[in-house]
């Protein structure tokens, strides 16, 4: 007897929510584990925060988190075939060969690494590393990563064959930002890495090869507003402007 | 600002189904990759069935196939927190470590190696091998497989460390077994790899330990029911009952 596909659409729910200092789509990694730094949280929503859901993991050191592109839902109707993907500059690529959010099924996988579960604030949260994924961003599933079965080191990465270079520009930090940055590293200890290092990778001439030096910008990360510049062989952090609100990170 | 997830549930449309050998969750690997010959298509449905969407796509030679576990869907109200995963016998783990079907969402992600696309009676297909997937299970996204992000060799496994080891266990056919699967073969040629590497797959102790010598099953493949028996040292295939009409395989 032939199997029936069940009738469509398919309904989904929030499992959890990411935690991540990727408050704002810029400055956010394209694909997991580029970033030093990128570190988080993800919380379990009830009803499905039961401790037992999570024995074994701890023998796990990744995981992956299937997710939606919370951010980049938009009317099936209007659906596209083909994206832009950042490396490739104007060239347009099939959206099947891609990663970009803007999918048929705006549903994401992110491969993170996984250093335990905890309870913070009562809420049961694992803590996970390599972040490529933006606050808040509604979880649908978490699987362990089983090396034998996920990583094929013979397979072919057609256009995104290498992981992308960074230019490993210096960052500097203005004596103001450094003066800031010394009082937020009491609740944000690992903030200097990962501006460094959000910095460099977005710095690739791929991605902002067309921005103008000694033009200011500005980088969301927590709740934190970085004010930077990019000089003629080195980046400058000017400031960080703290949240009015200091929240729990 | 911050940023409010969208109300919830989630709505996703099936994109594409798969065809596969296995019209039957017994026989089915355990993950993907584990079994020669489990190859078949992936048929993209309108409208997403567009050509330029697959632009790029043969540089790669691995996708990730984001699925629903169509035959596992359980009212969400019934979800159990723990699974008891077939390795590891009667134990149970925590779903999160685990990549069973039994999930508070039932969606899967399957690694499988790609071998280009074409059009079959009309219909946009990707030929796909390395099955783990029930013939007709509903696809929700195609995505390329990228090593530098995806394959980490430094990965801990848990309680899934090694691949599942085959007792490689000789498959041999009945003259009568022999001479369906010669007819079988003008229209399945990897009938023979197929029906024995999913023997010897199934037949690991930690699997099938409790089945009786000499005892007959059936095994469904395609539209073939095969009988088969465990001798002391072996396989015996004793016949292969054919479809009553003959699908395209």
């Amino acid at each position: 007897m032939p199997i029936t596909p069940p009738n469509l659409p398919f309904h989904f729910e929030t499992i959890g929510l990411i935690h991540s200092p990727f408050t704002d789509k810029f400055g956010m990694p394209r694909q997991t584990g580029l970033l030093e730094g990128a570190e988080g949280w993800i919380e379990l929503l009830p009803p499905w925060n039961r401790q037992e859901a999570l024995q074994g993991l701890n023998g796990f050191s990744h995981l992956w988190v299937v997710f939606v592109f919370h951010q980049a839902t938009r009317d099936p109707a209007n659906w596209r075939p083909t994206v832009r993907p950042p490396r490739l500059g104007a060239k347009r690529q099939g959206v099947f060969a891609t990663r970009s959010p803007y999918r048929p099924n705006p549903i994401g996988i992110s491969l993170l690494t996984y250093h335990g579960w905890q309870y913070k604030a009562g809420k049961l949260c694992l803590r996970v590393g390599g972040l490529d994924l933006l606050d808040q961003t509604p979880v649908l599933d978490i699987k362990p990563y089983v090396p034998y079965a996920d990583c094929r080191p013979e397979a072919r990465g057609g256009f995104a064959e290498q992981a992308p270079q960074s230019d490993e520009l210096p960052v500097k930090f203005s004596p103001l930002a450094e003066q800031q940055l010394n009082h937020a590293a009491i609740d944000y200890p690992n903030l200097d890495r990962l501006i460094r290092s959000t910095l460099r990778h977005n710095l690739r001439p791929a991605y902002f090869g067309h921005i103008q030096q000694r033009q200011a910008f500005g980088l969301k990360l927590y709740h934190f507003n970085i004010q930077w510049q990019l000089h003629a062989d080195w980046i400058e952090v000017h400031s960080l402007i703290p949240p009015a609100q200091k929240p729990t990170p």
